[in-house]
């Protein structure tokens, strides 16, 4: 059982049959086909050879559907990762230096292994922190920062930089240099890749394909251009007029490689890896939730941390770089039928078969088609109309959505993603620092208690009720203590002050010096502290302290008996009168 | 009015009368009194002239009591913002040299601009980063260091270092040089302090002295010290002996400095501004709230900022260093009878006084009598008790105490602040990321739904009645979707998942992206999405997006009226049944 629970291979591989082995052989297939040119293009990304991609697109396939619970998802290289790899990479090392391809190891060893360690102490909540606002603004800044990144290629010139502006300014110095055949391949791949998005499908159903099959056709858009380009540079003979290619690809399986133990270089990459981890796992966690649900299928969060952690590993010991779940390949995956994690497998083999065999093909590859590869895919993630949406949901959603893309774009992948962790906590810690907290009277002729502002109630001058309606923490404390004295400063003739808890689901330790300062200030003025309705699992706690031997007033089960026990002459009273009509013109239950 | 509440001192100004001024008078006389030997001796803590402690409470006083809500809060150098500037200005600038006094006027300046700017935008909720056990940590862990790196003082040796293992290793391998005369002084003056905290004042009393006379003239223990200490080094010759005294204070009214205007200067500065500019006024305002609510007053905390901001700037403008609201004083200005912010311009005359006056005396004050006034200070500070009380209480508060302590202890003040912070705020993520989730059962006979494991209720096969007893933001959205998931999982009859929105007082971004996400998954398995019992201002932001109108389900005003519309025959049957005795065993109201 326990071991099944860290093998889910041991649960799903004894029910496996022919059925299932069609099923995904078929799916790796077509993932496969996808894969080849995606690994190359986003290895490039990354500032390392192609042939890193397709390392890094055989061994951690396999440990994933060993380690992995999502029965669909494709592992490997995707684009943002790449691009944090290119990040934190170019920081420590030259690019197309040994020293470089070291460091890309280093990275997935260090990613590997924080993923492994958060799966076994069950940490995946600190995904958490990233907020949906900051995720979806990093990925359309990525997105941006990727596809101006590739330009270069389409145009034929070297340019580069680790933000916007130094990547603008780079490309604008390198336009005269621009090579036109380059141009042309590159901006007509982009044009058939965009076209082939949208239009691909619909023409090969009115060619007669069955939709379905025409569905998955059309995804291999990226092979075909990879194809006819190679044929094209070849024939034509394109690199004598500067078209740049892919070069000398190493053919053969991937080499077992140790990453380098050099604990200045890991302490360097530790915070990159760290993002690459939390990121890699929050995006590849939502589609493997998405693709599982549509089955009523479920995925382990903490389970798919071992799982990637694992995948990761592998990329470290066979000349890889850092993968994760991608978005697209994972959707075709799921629509190609795949039914366990052996498609992932299967994957694996074909992309070991095709390093074996068809890397030679690959050497006239022009650079420019992998660009092209790359902006189609990335520009489908950037979503500017977040901003609108936004916008018009919540103002502090939309200042860390904003905050993020900015200094993402203005200052680097790291700073962006921790400016919009800062935005989003301390706009959590704005919206919870004023809690709700409602004075309350009784309803007439019931045991009711409501808020004076919004009901017809009646209070006792000498007792002051005050529900307060949020968990009490060190983000509310503080404003408790002057909630509390406002209330009691502008209410003279108070001699008990009734907290309500029933809204209180915890307590913590600076809470509790809180209500213990609230309670000696209080008594400074001759005015009792009690609290009513405080839940169970608050009330063991509270009673670990010397909060209530200390306190000056009493605990009461309700609200009401609070009253009639604090002010009995006043509670009798409106026990007895006759209880108002019911409101019937507030439509939804409030305060 | 809006002049007012920026210049309070209009306010209470108006109404100033002799018997004000004869109280503010006397406690400001028994505060200079106190605050003499305390400005030197911070001063030193900081790494700065003596000097500067007199300038640093002369003209940022004045500005406090102009600007300032409290009416007995005592400012001045403090001890662990004295430190705090030590570990800053010690990182840019050689001590002794003129760029640290520089560097502290500076970092005053920084200090001043940034409270200011909180108190106008209102940011004072800031403060609330720090919890409680943090600032408990921040404070004992601080204490000791200042406390260890006094004892140079009392051995008469140097020693040095940013952490507890550099002091205590720069200390032990000093002790071979410890100079005997100055080791008896120290000594002889901390027991004579510690003595006098608790025992003076009852001695006083049986010399005759009225309770109260005795009371406040038993704080002025430190100045006895230090005139019985210069006395014995002027008669006994004890410099010859190698005692070291202050040496020289220049005699006069503050300079007028202007703060150098350097940005690299002050971006190295920002970090440690920020932290002083945060601790100085979360410790202020506690103290200030504390005082004002014994005499049912109360203060304005954004003002505060304005207050504190003020004085810092004037302390950056006359030869200071960093300011805020001292305890210890505090209470003595409040129990000495303090009226108004007048009292601390009064004291501020009495500073005046004293450089203009008194500083030809204290060229003979020993360094070890200025350390014993600062240990015996700080050490009260300490409170290792805090630790038990804590572990007791919570355990999350506990890691985030110790892990104050150990990394200020081991890594210095900054980190170590830094360190409670991200420990409290991950462990806010923490609790928060697993939302109570209740599903709901009809109490038979009744329109109530309660947690199906703690009450005895029926439910419809066909409906699935979550109540999810928490807001929803990105610390728990992506927790919804895995309870909703794993929930209608284990229930394969479901055909409508309503969700009981009584105890969620907010929905963010994120969280309404994740519903989306749980509707279109619930929807892939034809199960319906709805909401019940949804709160005014939640449904007021829903109402803006489109996510009511893709809804798959409805929204219904009570949980009940959803599940007559959902499940009619069970609910009718529901209904009709005889409602069950009520446990009276269950002493609190539980979910």
């Amino acid at each position: 059982m326990s071991i099944s629970r860290y093998l889910p291979i041991l649960d799903w591989g004894r029910r496996y049959d022919r059925q299932a082995l069609t099923a995904d052989g078929l799916a790796a297939a077509i993932v496969t086909i996808m894969l080849i040119p995606q690994s190359l293009a986003y290895a490039m990304l990354a500032g390392l050879p192609p042939v890193v991609g397709l390392y890094a697109s055989i061994l951690p396939l396999i440990a994933y559907a060993i380690f992995g619970t999502s029965r669909t998802l494709a592992v490997g290289p995707v684009a943002v990762v790449s691009l944090l790899t290119a990040s934190a990479v170019g920081a420590v090392a030259a690019p197309g230096s040994a020293d470089y391809i070291a460091a890309a190891l280093a990275l997935a060893f260090l990613s590997g292994l924080m993923l492994l360690a958060m799966g076994i102490f069950r940490l995946g909540f600190v995904a958490n922190l990233l907020s949906h606002p900051v995720i979806s603004g990093f990925i359309t800044a990525a997105g941006l920062i990727i596809a101006t990144s590739q330009l270069q290629h389409i145009l034929g010139v070297r340019a580069g930089g680790h933000d916007m502006v130094e990547l603008v300014r780079s490309l604008l110095s390198a336009l005269p240099q621009v090579n036109v055949p380059t141009l042309i391949i590159g901006v007509a791949t982009t044009a058939f890749l965009f076209w082939s998005r949208t239009h691909l499908r619909p023409a090969l159903v009115r060619l007669g394909l069955a939709p379905g099959a025409a569905a998955l056709l059309a995804r291999t858009g990226p092979v075909a251009a990879v194809a006819v380009s190679i044929i094209a540079v070849v024939t034509l003979d394109l690199t004598a007029v500067g078209v740049s290619v892919v070069g000398e690809v190493p053919q053969g399986l991937p080499p077992f490689t140790m990453p380098v133990v050099d604990p200045g270089l890991w302490l360097a990459l530790l915070p990159a890896a760290f993002m690459i981890s939390v990121i890699g796992f929050v995006e590849s966690v939502s589609v493997a939730q998405t693709l599982a649900a549509k089955r009523r299928q479920s995925i382990t969060p903490d389970q798919e941390l071992i799982g990637l952690g694992a995948a990761n590993l592998a990329a470290a010991f066979s000349g890889g770089y850092p993968v994760t779940g991608g978005f697209a390949r994972s959707v075709v995956n799921y629509d190609a039928g795949a039914q366990t994690p052996a498609a992932g497998a299967f994957t694996a083999i074909g992309i070991a078969l095709a390093s074996l065999f068809l890397t030679p093909l690959l050497h006239f590859l022009p650079h420019a088609v992998l660009a092209a590869t790359i902006i189609v895919a990335v520009l489908s993630l950037v979503d500017l109309g977040a901003l609108g949406r936004t916008w018009r949901y919540s103002r502090h959603d939309f200042a860390a959505l904003l905050g993020t893309i900015a200094v993402t774009l203005g200052a680097g992948v790291e700073a962006g993603i921790l400016t919009g962790i800062a935005i989003s906590v301390l706009l959590l810690l704005w919206r919870t620092s004023r809690p709700h907290v409602a004075v309350l009277g009784q309803v007439p002729g019931t045991a009711h208690f409501r808020n004076i502002r919004r009901h017809d109630v009646v209070c006792a001058p000498e007792v002051l009720s005050l529900r307060i309606d949020e968990s009490l923490y060190f983000g509310n404390a503080r404003a408790i203590e002057s909630v509390v004295q406002e209330a009691v400063a502008s209410h003279a003739q108070v001699r008990h002050v009734v907290l309500n808890c029933a809204a209180v689901n915890g307590i913590d330790a600076s809470a509790l010096e809180s209500l213990e300062l609230i309670m000696h200030r209080l008594s400074d003025q001759q005015i009792a502290l009690h609290l009513s309705e405080v839940k169970g699992p608050v009330m063991d706690r509270l009673a670990r302290t010397e909060f209530l031997s200390h306190l000056t007033g009493q605990v009461f089960l309700s609200h009401h008996e609070a009253l009639a026990a604090l002010a009995p002459e006043a509670t009798r009273t409106a026990d007895a009168a006759r209880r108002p009509p019911i409101d019937a013109a507030r439509p939804f239950p409030e305060h």
